[in-house]
């Protein structure tokens, strides 16, 4: 059960629409093309983490994969590291095997930095499924750092954990 | 048990010494200000890394809380997150109460944007402890993600998970 749960909670996306600006200017020279671009980059995030939820719901391993940095890295709970789109896509492939397998995403904020080449998106995930072991339910945190990779940002890291015991978990 | 590994994993510093530069300039007019930065800010950030160590080694965690931003936040495994540095602070406190409480971190890469306002550090940690209960130890993942606040870099977010069943560790 361990296990089921431990995988359960590696679903890591983002959704939402709540999105906290970076206001200050501490590099002079670059505060007036970072402001001009900053919504521009928050709503390509949020779009990239809608698609995201829909690939999710369409079981696209592979595309989710693309959503990632090539040299990016999720970071599942109770697992190790897997860096690469390839290896990516098939840890997520593996998790979404489970029946019932359901993964939803709150961000609670999203931090562009000024140069609108890298960002922090911080927030909530819940799981569910039904493996033959019987119903299982998770909740935690997450944190997705994005990299602008030419004109396209990209998942450089990707890792979460839970909040602890949940109702419908087995004892672990 | 679960209860004390969860808290042990909640330990997550950084330390070590490889870092990786941005070497991208996807925006022109901050490309000469982050090139000319980078090295020092990546210079910033090892030595808070070292810093931070140095705070565990003397179980100082109203410093510990002063690594982070204001609204920083400690994202431990297994409980909720913690957010500003007084709720940070008691937490480390409360953290390192544990006998024989040992915390080891290496950085994998750090990451500054080109703007250098913001930084990607991930890597891994090493714990262990003996409480009443018995040796426990585990190892896992993290990602801290930098912001400079004012000329200072401190710690937005701050997130680990275990890479799983580690030996010494009891059943969960």
């Amino acid at each position: 059960m361990r296990t089921i749960r431990l995988i359960a909670a590696t679903a890591l996306l983002l959704a939402g629409c709540e999105v906290t600006e970076v206001t200050s200017n501490q590099t002079a020279d670059s505060g007036p093309v970072a402001t001009a671009s900053a919504g521009t980059d928050e709503q390509a995030i949020r779009a990239l983490n809608d698609r995201w939820l829909q690939l999710i719901r369409d079981r696209d391993s592979a595309a989710i994969g693309e959503l990632y940095a090539e040299d990016g890295a999720v970071m599942p709970q109770g697992e190790p590291i897997r860096v690469g789109r390839s290896a990516i896509a098939a840890w997520w492939a593996k998790s979404m095997e489970m029946p019932d397998y359901s993964l939803t995403f709150d961000e609670e904020s999203v931090t562009v930095s000024q140069s609108g080449d890298m960002a922090l998106d911080r927030g909530t995930w819940q799981f569910s499924a039904t493996p033959e072991s019987g119903p299982v339910r998770d909740s935690g945190k997450y944190v997705v750092v994005w990299r602008k990779i030419g004109n396209e940002w990209k998942v450089a890291a990707d890792i979460f954990n839970s909040d602890g015991q949940q109702a419908g978990n087995p004892p672990s």
